[in-house]
C-alpha cells in the first residue's frame, strides 16, 4: 500500500514540470490512495441504476408524475436514456435494478435488469416512516449484492445511478438529517420544481426531518429508513459493499450523495473510497460533499440523476490513471531544473 | 446549418428534465452549432504539436534551458510524454512538427514527426523582432498545412499544443498586444518560474509589448512576428485553416490562445470554430479567453502545455455528441410533464 506522499513523489518525478497538471495530478493521487497503487484501475467499470417509487409523490412534492419512473425504466432498458448514451460513450457496463419501481415491472426484460423489488414505491414520508428497519435492511442487501457481483466480474470503478420521480424529497431529508442543514439550503428543485411544487417539498421535508431527527442517535437506521428511498439505501448498501471490496467509488448528484452519507454515518470510514463527480445545481450538495470531504471534479450544474454526471467526469479518471501509468521520469531524459 | 435555438429546441425535447445537463447542453449547443448539425463528429481527432525554441532564453525567463524542447521533442517521439499518454487514452491520433528547434533535429524519427524547421530558434525578442513577416508566414504556412492535412485525413476535431522552453514570454507579449492587458495580469510563472526569472521575465515582456503596440494598427502581421515564436504562429495558421475547412477547435492553454489571438485578428471569425478546454493557472489565460468570447469547460489549474489541457477536456465533447445523438424524445415516452 502507498500513501498519498509517494503518489506525490511520482508525479513530481515526471518529465514535465511539477505540480503543473493542477487538479489532474490532485486525482491522481486520489485514486492511487484508493486503490494503494501507483497503477491504479479505471477499466472495466460498472454504472448499476436503483429505480423506485416514492410514496410522497401524491403530496405533490414533483412536477412529474411516479408513472415516469417506469417509463424511464423502460427507456433504460431500451438503451436510450441520457445515462445509456454516455455509459456507452465511456465504455462503461450498466446494470438496472428495479428496488421498488409502483408501474408493473417490464415483460422479458433483458438480461441487465433485475427485479428486486421491496414493495412497489416507499410509504408517504410526510404521514409515516418510509420503509420499515427490515425493508431498509433488504434494500442495503439487494445494493450489496451489486457491488459485489461487479467487483467478482473485475470492476475497479464503480458508479451508482437512480432513477426514482420524487427522490429529490428523500435526498433532502436525509441530507438535513445527516449533515444538520438547514430546509433553505437542503431543498433545491429537483426535475425542475416550480414555486407551488417547492413550496409543498420545503415544507414536507422540513417536518419530516424533523420527526426523524430525535431518533437518530437512538436508532440511527430506523431515523434513516423513515425518511429514505429503496434506491437510496440500496446505493448506500451498494457503496459500503464496493469499499470494502476495494472499489473506487466514483459518486453523482444530490441523490446519490444522500446515500454516500447513509452509508458513511452507518459503515464510518466508506467515504475514503469515494471520489465525487461534480457538483450539483441542487444547492445542499455542496454541503453534503463537503461533510463527506470530498472536492468535486466538475462544476456544471447538472441534476439529471441517472449516474449522468458520474458518467460525465469518469474519463477524468481514465487521465488520472494514464498519468501515472505512461509518462516517462524525467531522470530519463538526462536533464535536470536550473534552480 | 442549424443555429442555436434549433439546438436547444432538440436538446429540450429529450428525455430528461429539460436543462438538466448544465454545461454539458451548452457544450452540445456550440458543437452543434460550430459543425452545423444535431450529429457533431468528435472522431476521429488529432492533436498536432509544434515545437520551437526561443532566443529570449538566453535572458533568463525560464527555469528551464532551451536543451529541454530537443529532449521533450525526443520524450514525445518515444511515446512517453504527458501529451503522449493523455492522447493514447483519448483515441487522438498525433503529430508533433519542429518548426524551429534549437537542438539538432532527432535521426530516423517515426512517421508522425515533421522536420518543417524556419530558423533553430527564434531571435532574441528582447533585443530584436522574434522574427521577420516572412518567416512568420512560413510558420503560419505549416500550422495550415498540418491543419489541411488532418482535415484530409477526416479529423472532425483539431487540437494544437506546444513544446518550446520559454515560449509563455512570447504568448504573454502577444496578450498584451492583442487584449490590452497590462503585465501584471499577463505575465504568469509559465512552467514555475521563481521569483527572480519571474521579475526578468516581467520586465522583458512589459518592454518587447510595449514597442510592438505602436506598429500594431499599421502592420499587424509585423508588429506580432516581433514577439511571437514559431510554434505559435504556426498553431495560428492551423486553426485559421482549420476553421476553414470546417473543423471544431479545441484549443489548450495560455500559449495556444496566445496562438488563437492572433488567428482571430488575422483572420476574424476563427473563434467561433474554437472550443475552450480549460482555464489555465496563467493570470493572463481568462482575459484571453474572454477577449475570443469562450467560456473554458474546466478550471483545473493547469499550465503544462503540449495540449495536454485539451486532451483532458476532450471527452467532455464524447459526452456531448453522445448526448445529442443517443438519447430518445421525450414524446416516444407518451409523457408530458404536468406543468
Amino acid at each position: 500500500m502507498i500513501d498519498a506522499a509517494a503518489v506525490w513523489e511520482h508525479l513530481d518525478s515526471l518529465a514535465k514540470p511539477r505540480r503543473s497538471l493542477g487538479r489532474l495530478e490532485e486525482t491522481a493521487v486520489r485514486l492511487a490512495t484508493i486503490q494503494g497503487t501507483l497503477r491504479p484501475l479505471v477499466r472495466p467499470r460498472r454504472l448499476v441504476l436503483f429505480a423506485a417509487d416514492h410514496g410522497v409523490v401524491a403530496r405533490g412534492v414533483s412536477s412529474w408524475p411516479s408513472e415516469v419512473t417506469g417509463l424511464m425504466v423502460g427507456t433504460i432498458l431500451a438503451g436510450r436514456a441520457t445515462s445509456s448514451a454516455l455509459a456507452a460513450a465511456r465504455e462503461c457496463s450498466v446494470r438496472l435494478v428495479d428496488v421498488g419501481v409502483a408501474s408493473p415491472p417490464p415483460r422479458s426484460p433483458p438480461e441487465f435488469f433485475r427485479n428486486a423489488r421491496i414493495a412497489p414505491g416507499t410509504q408517504d414520508l410526510s404521514q409515516t416512516p418510509a420503509m420499515t428497519s427490515a425493508q431498509f435492511d433488504s434494500a442495503w442487501d439487494v445494493g450489496a449484492e451489486e457491488a459485489q457481483r461487479a467487483v467478482d466480474e473485475g470492476n475497479a470503478v464503480l458508479i451508482a445511478g437512480e432513477m426514482g420521480i420524487g427522490n429529490t424529497t428523500p435526498a433532502a431529508c436525509l441530507t438535513m438529517l445527516l449533515t444538520k442543514l438547514p430546509a433553505e439550503i437542503a431543498v433545491g428543485r429537483g426535475a425542475g420544481a416550480d414555486d407551488a411544487v417547492f413550496a409543498t417539498k420545503r415544507k414536507i421535508v422540513t417536518e419530516a426531518a424533523e420527526r426523524a431527527t430525535p431518533l437518530l442517535e437512538r436508532d440511527a437506521r430506523a431515523a434513516i429508513a423513515s425518511v429514505a428511498g429503496f434506491e437510496i439505501a440500496a446505493m448506500a448498501g451498494f457503496f459500503a459493499a464496493g469499499a470494502q471490496r476495494g472499489a473506487t467509488l466514483l459518486v453523482d448528484g444530490y441523490v446519490t450523495t444522500a446515500a454516500a452519507l447513509i452509508a458513511e454515518r452507518l459503515q464510518p470510514g466508506v467515504a475514503r473510497s469515494m471520489i465525487a463527480a461534480h457538483r450539483s445545481a441542487e444547492s445542499g450538495h455542496s454541503v453534503a460533499l463537503a461533510h463527506l470531504g470530498l472536492e468535486p471534479l466538475l462544476d456544471w450544474g447538472m441534476r439529471l440523476g441517472e449516474g449522468t454526471g458520474a458518467l460525465v467526469a469518469l474519463p477524468l479518471l481514465d487521465s488520472a490513471a494514464a498519468l501515472l501509468r505512461d509518462v516517462a521520469a524525467l531522470s530519463d531524459l538526462g536533464v535536470a531544473r536550473e534552480d
